[in-house]
């Protein structure tokens, strides 16, 4: 028998997996004759988003909006004044904002009304971090967003300085930019909003891929953090494969194999791991019929 | 003329000249038939040290105290229930503990106060940190020493971590401390109590050893801070000379030389730095007239 084993932390984030669930669940609305849409692609996941259409739920591009119209907040949030004006406008807001990055929005505006000058650190053009400079604009503070410590030096001005990071930040940046404004900075109030889901995730890979005879890997070809996967699986295993769908998967990679290991990128949805994971037993089954009948 | 430039930050820091002015003041006690000690050495220069004898004040080694007494704390500070027990026994206590350090004992206690498990940047067995442990002690805080990142592990287990530090430590590990516990706690706060004494002397040195012909650096041959002076000065000007008194300068050093410059480390006293000029200005001047006689 082959054992096959799925990654602890594969595929979906806890925020994409909660904004993905209140999709479907909003899709019931059209049963109500309401229209569902979502602003911006709820996931950069094709297949997701053609399933999810399918059912209803549509991506924003332009439709104009009418009063009862339902409308979901993605995982990264938006600004608490555009929110206002969906509101405004009579839409039904069903808000899928991650919960880590409600904690983002809470920090900034806490340290705000404590009187802290605010970095941010992230990237100035993610919808999260838009999102983000939002709330603290809104609550009267004043702040940055850091990409280089090169943009830190604004905030060597302030005696006291509050940060907080975007919560897909690198953890070796974001070290950096607290470790020198301990130097400049009289008084520094640090919040940790960094989501470990990515870490976690090339963790397993560092602990299952040496543990296997094959190593799968399930996502876009062009998605970042599965192409990170995939590597750091190469580097410790070199039966490592990156493969899209089910269809990928080459049974010559399965003969005399015992243990087989998946993992998946954070927009891949569980129905494809699971098609995969099928798909694979059933090959290996196939295998093993093939070579007791010899 | 040749022109003597002293360094603008040479000589005892802050604390330590008014340690040094408080302890002078007190040599008038024993006019009144006081006897005046200093708990300590009050400075790591014993030349200074026999001066303030020679006037009353008494490093106290031994000697059994009597109410009426007077003892001075010195710059380091000392933990509060030490101070009490002097106190209680009636002694008359000047406390020169340097108002930096003042102010890590207040931040450590207004940390401690609101919750902060507390990080003590700095060597376990310096009589500074000593005496902030002890007011972290008595303000029913929780807290450790760090000298490696090996010990700051005990400080993960913590969500909220408040960060000090000893106010001669090396802003290189200050910053690789602060960097570290941001990723692994939930909120840090940081109190950047360093005090710049020691880095502002060698940015004085970078700044001013290459603009003159000869550098001269006084200080305890002995003292660390000194000689780290020494190293960055003759890096940038081989005409670099360490010496102790003015008895060391050596004529030939200042042939044909138009700019001198001088600095000197924490623990040398004003009076020594200015014999050193005077004596500077005596050789050049006697160098002058004998080339113009020639």
């Amino acid at each position: 028998m082959v054992e096959i084993i799925v990654a602890k932390n594969a595929g979906f984030c806890f925020g994409v997996k909660r904004a993905v669930k209140l999709a479907e669940d909003s899709s019931k609305l059209t049963l109500e004759g309401k229209r569902v849409y979502t602003l911006g692609p709820i996931i950069h996941n094709p297949q997701e988003v053609e399933r999810l259409k399918s059912k209803g739920v549509i991506p924003l591009e332009g439709q104009e909006l009418h009063e009862g119209d339902a409308v979901i907040i993605r995982s990264h949030g938006i600004p608490p004044d555009k929110e206002r004006q969906l509101r405004e406008k009579g839409l039904e807001v069903i808000d899928a904002t991650c919960p880590y990055v409600k904690a983002v929005h809470e920090a900034v505006v806490d340290l705000a009304k404590e009187g802290y000058f605010i970095v941010i650190v992230g990237e100035k053009k993610h919808p999260e971090v838009i999102g983000t400079l939002g709330y603290l604009k809104e609550s009267g503070g004043k702040g940055i967003v850091v990409e280089s410590l090169e943009d830190l030096k604004e905030a060597y001005r302030y005696e006291r300085v509050g940060v907080v990071s975007q919560t897909t930040q690198s953890e070796k940046f974001f070290k950096e930019v607290v470790g020198e404004l301990a130097l400049w900075v009289k008084e520094l109030k640090v919040i940790n909003t960094i989501c470990n889901a990515t870490s976690v995730r090339q963790e397993d890979v560092y602990n299952l891929a040496p543990q296997v005879d094959v190593m799968i890997i399930i996502g876009g070809k062009n998605s970042g953090n599965t192409r990170r996967l995939y590597n750091i699986s190469k580097s410790l295993n070199p039966n490592s494969y990156h493969i899209e769908t089910p269809d990928e998967l080459d049974p010559s990679w399965f003969e005399g194999v015992k243990r087989v290991g998946i993992t998946a990128g954070a927009s891949t949805p569980d129905w494809i791991i699971n098609s995969v994971r099928d798909k694979i037993k059933k090959i290996c089954s196939e295998l093993s019929l093939s070579s007791s009948s010899r």
